[in-house]
C-alpha cells in the first residue's frame, strides 16, 4: 500500500452553484490548470512571501524605529487582503464548515487572527508569521510537475519508519531522563543544572551534538559521565540515518525494479517469466511470446 | 541465526499456587492478556510517569520552596504503592529469588529503594528518577503488536554490527588519547587545558561535535591541531552511520527476500521445497515441478 | 541520461592562429599533455598556492607589522604575473570574448582585480582569496586520471537528488521561520532574541546542530521548544544523508551491474545485444544464441 | 584485488639464532601463539595500561601535589622496563635495523625516549601518551579472532572510498578559504575574526558542526553568511557518510554473495548456470548436475 501524501491534495470541494460568478471564482481560487487561476496562485503566493517578511522586518528594533507607520499599513493591508479571499473562499465552496474545519482552513484563518487580536492583545503580530504555512500551497500548484512524487517518497518513507523511529525517541528519552537526574545529583544547581528538567534539556542539547555550552560540567565526575553520555549518543545518531537510509535505499530499489521488470508475460511453451518488455521471443526456449499486457 | 531480545520477554515465571489469591494475583501482575491483567498493565504504567513527575517538580526550587509538603507525600505515597506492589509479586511467583535478581527485579527493588534512603541521606531521592526504566515494562504490555518486531529490528542490527561498533569505539578512544595529551602539551593549563583527563574530555566533546565551548584552543598551533582533530572525527562520523545502514539494510532485504520469493512448491518426489521461482525440475531428484502457485 | 561534470572540462575553445608564438602559448596555456604544458600548469598551481599563502600571512596583524614592506611587493608581483597570464590567454585564443564570460574567465579576472582595486578602497585585498578557486583548474591537469570520474559519480548523484534536497530545504526553512518567530515571542529581546531574522539565524544554528551558544534560550518554555526543535532536526538530519547515500548507492550499484553483466553475444540472425548471460534464444527473433563467452 | 591491513601483521622477522636464550626469548615476544608468549602479551599490555594511567594521574594538579614521588617513581619503573623490552626485542631479532625502521620499532622507540628528554627538557614527559599507540599491538593478539576480519572489512572500505573522501576534502577546504577570508572583511578583528587563519579555524569548526562559540559573528550580514554557510555544511555532511555507506554496503553485498553463490557448475545438458550448492540435478531440465566443484 502506498502512502497518498493527501496534505498536499486539495480536500474534495465542490462548487456552490454551477454557475454565476461564485462558480467563475471558486474556479480561479480552487482550481490551478487555468490562466485566471494559474495567476491568482502565483499573486498568492508572492502577497504570503511580502507579509512575512514585512513581519520579519517589524520585528528588527532600527527598522521598526523609522518605518513604523508603513509597516503598521502594510500588515493591515495584507490581512484585509487575505481575510477577503478567507471569506471568497467560504462563500465559493458548497459546504463553507467543511473547508473551514480542513488543515487549510485553520491556517488560512490562523494567518489573519494575531492582526485583529493586536488590537487587544499587544505584540500578537508575531505570530503572524504562521502565514508561512500557507506557502505549502505551493505544492499544489506545483502538482503537475515531478516535486509532488519526489516529496511523496521522502515522506513515504518517513511514514513507513514511523515505528522504528517512535521506538528510537522512546530510548532517547528514556536516556535523557536517567542522565539528566544523574547530572542534576551529580553536579547540582551551583554549576548550572538548577532542576532535573534543566538537565534534561541540557542532556537533549549534549546527545544531538548541539552543545551550547551555556550549561557545561564542571567537575571530574560530571565530566566523565558526559563522555559516556556523548559516545552513547554518537554511536546512537547512526539509528534515525540508519533507519530512513534503508528505507529509503528499498523503496528507491522497488521504484526502479517496477519500472524495469514490468512484464508479467510468461513463456506459452516453458513458462518462463521475467522477459524484457521488447522481447518478441522467450530467451530460453525460442518460443514466440504473446503481446506485453501492461 | 535471529537476535532474541530477551530483555523484553518475561522470564519463565511460575505461578507459586494452582489456586487461590496468590494464583489469581499472579495472573494480574504477570499476564498481559486478560482485561483485569490489562488495567493492571494501565494504572502501573500511569503511576511511573505520574511519579517521575512528581519527582521531577520537586527538583524544581520555585515549585519546591511553595509545594514541598504535598510533593513529599506523593512520593511516600507512590513509594508504598511501588513497595506492595514488589512484595506482591515476590510473594505470588514461585521462585521468588529468581524474580529478585532478574534484570527486571533489580530496577522494581531500585525505584523503592532510594525513598527510604533519603531518611538517611538527604538528596538521595533524585536517584528514583531511576522508575522511568520501568516504563519499558510498556514494551511488554505492547507485546502483541509489530513494535517488538521492529525494536526487535533495530536491537537485532545492533548486535550484528558489535564488533565493528568495538573497533570503532578503540580506534575513537585511542585517537582521544593521543590528541588529549597534544592539546595539553600546546595549550597548557593557562587556557582551560588543566590536565590530561580534561584535554580528553574536550577532544571527546569536539570529535563528536558537541563543542559546548567551555574549554577552547586560543593558540595558533593548538587551533591547527582541533582543525585536524574535526577533519578527522567529520570523516569518521560516517563509519558508525555507514556500519549501521548497511547491517539494517541488508536484514530488511533478506526479510524482504524471504516475504517475496517463498516459493511454495514441494516436490511430488522426494518432498523438498525453498525452489526457485523459476525452477521446472526439483534441484534435489530431477522430478517435474508443478507450475508456480504465488 | 549521464550527467557531465562540465565544469571540468575546457570550453571549446581553439588557437587564434594556426602557426606562430600565438600557436605555441596557446599550446602550453590550454592543452594539458605535452611537457611544456604540464610544466605551465605546475608552475601556475604553485603561484596560485603561494599567492594565496601571503594573503593569509598579510592578514596575521603580527606578521603584517613586521613583514608589511615583502608582503606588498609579493602581492604585486603575483597580481602581475596572473595579470600577464590573464592577457596571454585572451590574446591566443580565437574568440577572446567567449573565454572572458566563461566561468574560468571571469574567475581569472577576479583574482586579479582586488589588487588593482585596493588602490581606490583599502582592504579589498582580502578578496583576493577568491583565487583560490583557481585550483580547481587542478582537476583538468588530472583529467587522465581517476579523480574526475569519482568527483564526477560524487556530483552526479547530487545532481540527481536535487529536487529532494530542494523540498528537504524548503522544509528546513518553514520549520526555522515558524521556530525563529515562536522564539521571539516566547524568549524576547531581553534574552538575545532581538529580532525576527536574529531568532532564524538561531534556529538554522540550532536545527543543524552547531549550537554556538551567543544566543540561548533562559526560559522554562524556551528551552521546552528548544528541545522539540532539536528532536525535530536530529530526525530530519538523515533525510539529506538518507537521500544521497541511497543515490549514491543505487548509482555505484548500476556501475558494477554494467561491469558484471555485460553479456557481449550478438544474435547470429539479427545481430541484437544486450543478452540476459542464461538467455539460450534471442529475445527477439527466438534465434538460438552461441555459449556465453565471458 | 582486497586490501590487506598489514599494519596489524607483524613484519617478517626471523630469530637471530636457530637456537638458544634468544631463539626462547624471541618466541616468548614476537610469537602469540603459546602459553609463555601469551602471558607475556597480557603482561605487556597491562603495562601499557597502567603506564598511560600515570601519565594522565601525574597531569591533574591535585594528585601530582600529594603523590609527585610515587608517579616519578613509577614513570622511570616503565620506562625502564620498555627500555629493556626494546633492547630484548633488538637482540632476539636476525635483522635488528628492520625491526628498528619498522612502523612499531619506531613507535616503541617513541615511547620510552621522551622520559629521556624530559631530564633535558622539563614537561616533556607528556609526550609518552604515545605509548597508547603500543596497545594497538593488541590486535595482533586478537588477531585468530574475527576482530581483525571486521576491521580489515572497514579498513577496506575506507581505503576503497580514498579518492572519493580527498576529492571531498579538497571541496571542503575550498569553501573554508572563502568564507574563512568572506568573514574576516565583513566582521572583522573587533569580533574575534582577528586574522583570515583564525576565520578559516572558526569555518571548519561552523562547517563540521562543531560550534564552540568562543568566535561568533555579531552582525547582520555576518550572521547571513553563516547560516549560507551552516546549510552547505549541514547538506554536505551527508556526503562522506554515502560514500562510506554505499561502499561498505556494496562490501558487505559482495561477501554474502560469494558465501551464497559460488556454486559454477553448468548444466551439461542445457548449460544453464547459478545452481544452488546443494543442487544435485538442473532446476530447469532435470538433467543430473556434475560434483561441486568449489
Amino acid at each position: 500500500m502506498k502512502f497518498q501524501p493527501r496534505l498536499f491534495s486539495d480536500p474534495q470541494l465542490n462548487p456552490a452553484t454551477e454557475d454565476g460568478w461564485r462558480r467563475r471564482w471558486f474556479d480561479i481560487i480552487y482550481r490551478h490548470d487555468t490562466p485566471p487561476s494559474r495567476n491568482f496562485d502565483l499573486v498568492l503566493v508572492l502577497a504570503i512571501l511580502a507579509s512575512v517578511i514585512v513581519i520579519m522586518l517589524d520585528s528588527v528594533q532600527s527598522f521598526h524605529a523609522r518605518h513604523a507607520g508603513v509597516l503598521y499599513a502594510l500588515e493591515w493591508a495584507f490581512t484585509l487582503l487575505f481575510t477577503a479571499e478567507y471569506v471568497l473562499r467560504l462563500a465559493t465552496v458548497r459546504r463553507p464548515l467543511r473547508y473551514a474545519v480542513s488543515i487549510w482552513g485553520i491556517i488560512d484563518l490562523l494567518s489573519i487572527l494575531p492582526t485583529y487580536l493586536s488590537v487587544l492583545v499587544p505584540g500578537a503580530q508575531s505570530l503572524l508569521v504562521v502565514r508561512i504555512l500557507r506557502i505549502l500551497r505551493l505544492f499544489r500548484i506545483l502538482k503537475l510537475t515531478q516535486y509532488v512524487e519526489e516529496s511523496g517518497q521522502l515522506v513515504g518513507a518517513l511514514w513507513r519508519s514511523r515505528r522504528k523511529i517512535f521506538v528510537f525517541i522512546c530510548a532517547v528519552l528514556t536516556l535523557v531522563v536517567i542522565f539528566g537526574a544523574l547530572m542534576y545529583v551529580v553536579e547540582g544547581p551551583e554549576h548550572g543544572f538548577t532542576s532535573i528538567p534543566t538537565s534534561m534539556y541540557w542532556a537533549i542539547v549534549t546527545m544531538a551534538t548541539v552543545g551550547f555550552g551555556d550549561i557545561a560540567p564542571q567537575t571530574t565526575a560530571g565530566r566523565a559521565i558526559t563522555s559516556v553520555l556523548i559516545l552513547i549518543g554518537y554511536s546512537i545518531i547512526a539509528v534515525p540515518t540508519g533507519i530512513y537510509t534503508a528505507e529509503l535505499a528499498s523503496s528507491l530499489r522497488e521504484a526502479s525494479h517496477e519500472r524495469g521488470h514490468l512484464d508479467r508475460r510468461g513463456c506459452p511453451e516453458c513458462g518462463l517469466e521475467g522477459h524484457d518488455p521488447d522481447a518478441l521471443h522467450c530467451r530460453h526456449c525460442g518460443t514466440r511470446l504473446p503481446a506485453p499486457i501492461g
